[in-house]
């Protein structure tokens, strides 16, 4: 019997300010989204409050929803030294509520994400979330287009981890077959 | 009957190739050294599998030894935003692990923490070891002046959290009013 893909891949957005998060699954051939959400974190908190809460944020949605794999985003670039510390510290937090329950996790370029889901490397949010609403199907709404972000990265990990994305023609005689040729996956 | 304070302080110093760590044990107006140490990440690992080792260890100096409070340095300044983005996950990943035990986190600028403990907010990492070495009674060693950036911040956070530092010759009648006094303190 020749095993299908049945995963759910979590992306997470962790801002300090707003944390957005997407989950989708992914059953054979097909994507559906889970749920696509944020978490507004109050700003009259000091900084590791806001840590504790999206520590606690992820830890609640890796137990609710069991993710296979885990999703974010790793920007090489930001607006200073001070900010990227606060923004690692947000994703450092969200990685460990992952890695506590042996979720692995993948990062992504910004430019890889967005090349990913439109072909466009330099493509504008905007565009990355018409894209996402198209191929998974759901309404513009602004609170959703802050979770967008999230979404895009689990998307692009689909993308990048489905087998022969440049040569969709290729079958695998087995499932032997198509370990050999991707060995990061898991049976 | 007075409570005497009885408590013990982790402090982490998770850098991206080495994570020191040192712990303190506060009683009364004792202080004493319980550990100080260095875990070496291996440079041929991703930075993902860095990650969870430095969770993995925190995690584990946690449950071995139930700290009472953490401490860490915020630095304000950096080689590169790149390079902060990953101070900040490695952080942010160790502060995790404290926040899992609902351990309360608290950090200290390296300014701050180098006044504390010389007197010189500008002072030298040997100045700042030296110091430490005199008040913790332990040896110049090259693998523990690895971990004395833990140690310090651990050691700062103390004299920082001390009832009048500047007024030492003030007492307390009883607990009550030393709690009035110092309403961040746990009884």
């Amino acid at each position: 019997m020749i095993k299908i893909t049945d995963k759910i891949i979590l992306g997470i957005d962790p801002g300090t300010v707003i944390m957005g998060f997407g989950l989708i699954h992914i059953k054979g051939s097909e994507m559906k989204l889970i749920e696509l959400d944020v978490i507004k974190l109050d700003t009259d908190d000091d900084h590791t409050i806001r840590l504790q809460r999206i520590f606690a944020a992820v830890t609640e949605l890796v137990k609710k929803h069991k993710p296979d794999e885990f999703a974010i985003e790793a920007p090489f670039f930001g607006k200073n030294v001070q900010s990227m510390l606060k923004l690692g510290r947000a994703q450092g937090v969200a990685m460990a509520a992952a890695l506590n329950f042996e979720v692995p996790i993948f990062e992504y370029s910004p430019k890889k994400i967005k090349l990913s889901i439109t072909g466009n490397g330099n493509a504008a949010k905007e565009q990355v979330a018409a894209m996402l609403q198209q191929i998974l199907k759901f309404t513009n709404n602004n609170k959703y287009l802050d979770a967008t972000d999230a979404l895009a990265v689990a998307v692009c990990h689909h993308f990048q981890s489905k087998p022969n994305m440049q040569s969709a023609k290729k079958t695998y005689k087995n499932w032997g077959a198509f370990l050999t040729d991707n060995p990061g996956r898991k049976g």
